[in-house]
């Protein structure tokens, strides 16, 4: 263990490199952090992701990892102690639809309200009769969807406006408060003061820019 | 083998069902197929893929299966006959972030000529050393890639513009050569005149509406 090399390249703000973090944390593997600065990425990590230059990226014993949800299979393959897929087939099949589900809605544009009102509609469909989207413990799809979790709170501060209410999302609203607030999860969101700061400048910068 | 329900939804021309024919076909796993009419969705596609409402959907025993990159992990682990994924950790991380690549590449538009060349310039370090990119055999990423191998070709004869050529991209074009002409994958390509065909008509219904 100690002859093991688990390092994560992450900014302190960005939500998709803690869905690696958390993962490495659920299953108790040690590792080391090193905190890029995007306007001014380390000669490391574009060796290590001349791809995208993008975090996260792993680091395990010299060979890197890039892209956040590959490294969550491989941490899954790797370290199987709280394992993060299901067991049947069909049942990993359903987490990976729903965790690239989450990655590829990242990508749109957060002012769709209402084809994200119905992305939530889904969400929610899918928690039926489940704590988390993995079932009783955490799972991939929890750590993929993860960020919503905190950021959607966030967002909602920053724009000054109600996207999930409690008649509407239930489920979701349930699963927000018991992911965020779970051991390991809870410990390791970035600070709420700063993000929000972080986001307030940047929607400045756009409306300044003359953009809505 | 005669009990078990395989069938995949298709249509005649999009080339992301073709993955998972494929994968069915190198690993010899009898199937039927459902030909959709995407003008026209069928309520079965419509029940079995609810949230993209799109094709491939692989039907197995009753459950269906979406995404044509999480519908190969699915083949990969059901059915172990020709591996689609190499056996060591971080051999499966890189093929599955090529494979992602690939996937996250369809999305961007094709007008963006000297991106779509960074990217050709990607896979053609990529294949240094092999004559696939899963190596001696085909695997996961070729199947994923493996529209590039039919379609560039298509696209480059309907915009009459050459993307590929042999100075630049020599072990590309060994590739697409390879993998295009290779047992079950050459029986499985849509007509070439029906695809060209296709693809002028939209090209030129959207040159109609005022689009370049």
């Amino acid at each position: 263990m100690a002859e093991e090399e688990v390092k994560v390249f992450r900014t302190w703000s960005s939500p998709f490199p803690l869905r690696v973090i958390w993962a490495l944390k659920l299953k108790g593997v040690e590792f080391d952090t090193e905190y890029e600065d995007l306007s001014n990425k380390s000669p490391l990590l574009l060796q290590y992701n001349p791809v995208h230059k993008k975090v996260p990226v792993l680091l395990h014993n010299g060979k890197p990892i890039c892209e956040s949800l590959v490294i969550l299979e491989y941490v899954d393959e790797t370290w199987k102690q709280f394992p993060l897929l299901p067991q049947d087939p069909h049942e990993r099949a359903k987490a990976r639809f729903w965790a690239k589900f989450g990655d590829d809605k990242e990508k749109e544009r957060e002012e769709e309200i209402p084809r994200a009102m119905e992305i939530l509609q889904h969400l929610e469909e899918e928690l039926k009769g489940k704590k988390f989207f993995g079932g009783e413990k955490i799972g991939l799809v929890d750590l993929a969807l993860g960020w919503l979790a905190y950021y959607l709170g966030i967002i909602e501060e920053v724009i000054g406006l109600k996207l999930i209410d409690q008649e509407k999302f239930p489920l979701l609203l349930q699963w927000i408060q018991e992911f965020s607030t779970a051991p390991i999860i809870q410990e390791n969101w970035p600070p709420r003061d700063e993000l929000i700061a972080k986001f307030d400048a940047s929607r400045e910068a756009a409306l300044a820019r003359g953009l809505k």
